[in-house]
């Protein structure tokens, strides 16, 4: 299986730490580890501190996640207001905290082409002028596509509807974060899983030896589609081995799977000449559960296929 | 349904006549009628003019075709040499028959970009040196894109393998021309006939309202497809009335099908949000039969599609 | 096609006439045709031949059923106390009205075996001693298996959800009753319709020469099922010709397809031995719209199919 | 996961040792341990042991079964009629060695009902007849009923055939014999396994809470099917747990899922009323690889199933 292998990311100083360890040590220390969890809210950690000890880091994230829903609304439109812009001047500029940095790097939100730059810049600008704070978005969990889908489709919300969803998405970002601080954390619901299956129902067995390509579609069909970001072959069993995609969480977006399957009916006698009737068959679907277990399999013949979502 | 409008063709001049009329008439008028049913060689009509009556046209083409497959080689060379080249200089300046000018102009053979003339010229070139005569197809029967393809894989061909092309695609153009000439021919298998189909399984009914567009697969996947071909939205049975393509012989090469799944989806309320798991389904297959029955269709649920070739 | 014949109707002896004729007529020449129509009930007709003309057959059965839904309940309980017991003494005795006898004995429900009359007499007592009329049903839309088990359901509902559905069940029986007299009626939706078609997907084409055989399911599964209704092979197109029912209403219940794919298979050469991986395919379904379209289809492999209610 | 209890085996005798032990031991140790691996045939250990040592447990099969072919015509028709008929007197006796006694034994071959006796009386009485010498074949690999259907077709082959039958199921019966014998023998393929899953594809996940029934055809459709051989409930995968038949070879012969699709989508809510169109699906389907590994799923909307032979 062939990996398009992204750029690296810039790592996290701080040391991790047990979920005992933070139950057991001052508060100073506690505010160290944890104070950068929520983006420029220290305030945040140091309620936490007052609470503890905690049960679970699950329990350590609901109760800091607690802390910011009561705030007054000046205070919590102020914590808003300490996230950067997606895309925007403090991430091309390299000023954005490190945990910042790192989220918007992976989508190389700080180094995109002048022509979406601009297109950023004016979202940005129409969303604070709207609603009084930054459009905030776990950007962990989305391809930039569809965050501009999302972000465009936001912007006609309410004020009240919007405070309601920089809230959850503030929930989404900072769980990852305290995770990456916490060692045996626990917390499930982290990564999602695509997986794939092919059967050759004309002989009732695993199709062996299919090429099958994941791209994720950035544009619109059906040319706006990246390189691959995963290649891989099948195995006897009908699958790739490793999944398409784990470890981390799916991306929100449109995906094509593409299967070689002439190649594997040429291969096998099932078909020949320049025009079999079935070459290359496109998938085109969506993921909108980043830590979903996502199953698409192919059931394929010369003349017929099937799909569907399984888990 | 929306039909993409093909350029009108120049018509053939000549008067349609009946079999009964072919029969009884004096040999001038009979060469009169049918002598450019076979390019630039008046002799076949001659010839099968003195074999007359026929029972039926097919009787007659079939006499026609073999009165050129018993010729001398050096006449039958002679023969294909009085074809144009596909795309060549007589294309382009208007000096063609009748007959080669209509069938080259539908695919716009006659006016192509000039790095796409080039590529024909070499090939044009290549295959006149190599074989001795011009590269023959029966243009109707053939998309663009898989013309060259066919082109260049016969390159490959021996000579023997390419004077029998030759004479079976010259079988399959003068069959056209002759109904062309022949009121209440009765020649079957002149047209094929695409259709598609849509039933929502997961309420056991055709869908209807779903909108289905066709495209011409000219470049390599994902990005080259044409405009649409055909544009259309099915009826309460899940058909789109009229076929899809019918009427005339199907192009061979590779088509995609584009059902608008996730508006209909939506529509009926099964689905909501930026990214339901399907939206638009495509379909890529590729026609290889020009007067065959092709049947694609769908059936779909939210999460879930089938389709084959049926018929 | 090998159709199971069934026992011949006894015939409505009287003379059909059109709707013009009826709107002409005289009062008594209008009740003689109509009269019957409603079991029992010749004030109906006589009530109906007031309101003329009537624009459709439609209208005239429309008026027919306002009429008695507008009676005193004690004159419509009387209405309904005129109709006989479904395979009860006066099925058996032979002393119904003509149309009676005829539904009925589409049935057989005046000659079953002595276990099941007593199940019928029990039934029938019950509902009578609950809701002081008899149980009414179309008996033109039912098998005789769907028809106890509704009776069983029916007998626990309230007294006016049964003279509701009494009410109801009359207008289907009276409709069917009206068009029996009725030249040219124009009344849609007096017959449904099941037909099927397979496709052999290991091939692209329609499966030719299956032995497909229906049956309906009158027990408990899978020992509960009838001599076939109809058997069937496949054409050249998949299908059966004929639709499998049509010209009758459907009757409600339970039904079992069985198509002999394994046959096939062995003739086509994809399978051999003794135990192929799928021989007999059963499709066991439900049918609840007498006058519905049902496309049971069947996609197939050697090792694979699918299939669905399409229409 | 309700599995039906078969009868329990009589155990065989001799305590089980390791390779390493049996190439090191005395010839006579040797011969107690492994001479009643083939029927009535200790020199077939004794020759064996002469071979040693073996690398591993095919080996000493391998060598075995090679001694048993190389026999003089005479001599191998005399260990071939060694072996006791299938659901014969010795059977009904208990006259078998104890190996036969429990091969016979699961199958009740030695308590059939007097009719059913008859019939094996006279095919073996036939079968030895026109061979010379009993008909052989591996119980464990077949149902009843598949072994009367392979008797009736073996029958009528010829006596070369026949022969080469009897020794390659020899093989498949002392293979199963020896692995009792041997401590971590390491011998692939004794048994096979069945499994099946269910996805919802009107939701796009898996069936939760569908009763499953595993039942044996052994007559003719569509009575013909035992009680349940396995029932379950399918879990939060859509899948059984266990696999519905495992840890021993799958007996030849017919089977019939059925999934309880009517109960599933009535709990969810898909659908109401006493005729859903789909109520319980049966899937029949043949297995004929015992030691094959069968997956068997369904994909299903209440309007349309989907199933294949996965592995």
């Amino acid at each position: 299986m062939t990996v398009a292998v992204p750029a690296p990311e810039p790592a996290i100083p701080e040391p991790v730490m047990t979920l005992a360890e933070l139950n057991a040590c001052d508060v100073a220390t506690f505010v160290a580890h944890l104070g950068t969890v929520f983006e420029h809210a220290p305030f945040v950690a140091e309620g936490a501190a007052r609470l503890r000890p905690f049960a679970s880091a699950d329990a350590l994230h609901r109760a800091m996640v607690e802390l910011v829903a009561a705030l007054p609304e000046a205070d919590l439109v102020a914590l808003l207001a300490g996230h950067p812009d997606l895309a925007g001047p403090a991430a091309r500029g390299g000023t954005m905290t490190a945990e910042s940095t790192r989220e918007q790097a992976a989508l190389s939100l700080d180094r995109l082409p002048e022509a979406e730059t601009a297109r950023w810049d004016a979202l940005n600008a129409a969303y604070r002028a709207r609603f009084g704070f930054p459009f905030i978005l776990c950007a962990r969990h989305y391809g930039r596509t569809a965050m501009l889908q999302v972000f465009e489709r936001r912007l006609a919300a309410s004020r009240a509807e919007e405070m309601a969803a920089a809230l959850r998405e503030i929930a989404q970002i900072t769980r990852h974060r305290l995770a990456a601080r916490l060692a045996g954390h626990g917390l499930a619901d982290l990564a999602g899983r695509l997986t794939t299956h092919v059967l050759d129902t004309s002989r009732g067995r695993p199709a062996q030896g299919m090429r099958v390509a994941l791209h994720e579609v950035t544009g619109a069909l059906p040319c706006g589609t990246s390189d691959p970001l995963v290649e891989a072959v099948t195995d006897a069993h009908g699958q790739t081995g490793e999944p398409l995609l784990s470890g981390a969480p799916l991306r929100i977006g449109r995906y094509e799977l593409r299967f070689h399957v002439g190649d594997y009916f040429r291969r096998t006698g099932a078909v020949a000449g320049d025009f079999a009737f079935l070459d290359v068959v496109p998938v085109v679907f969506c993921i909108d559960e980043p830590t979903g277990d996502y199953h698409v399999p192919l059931t394929v013949t010369p003349f017929a296929y099937a799909t569907y979502r399984g888990q």
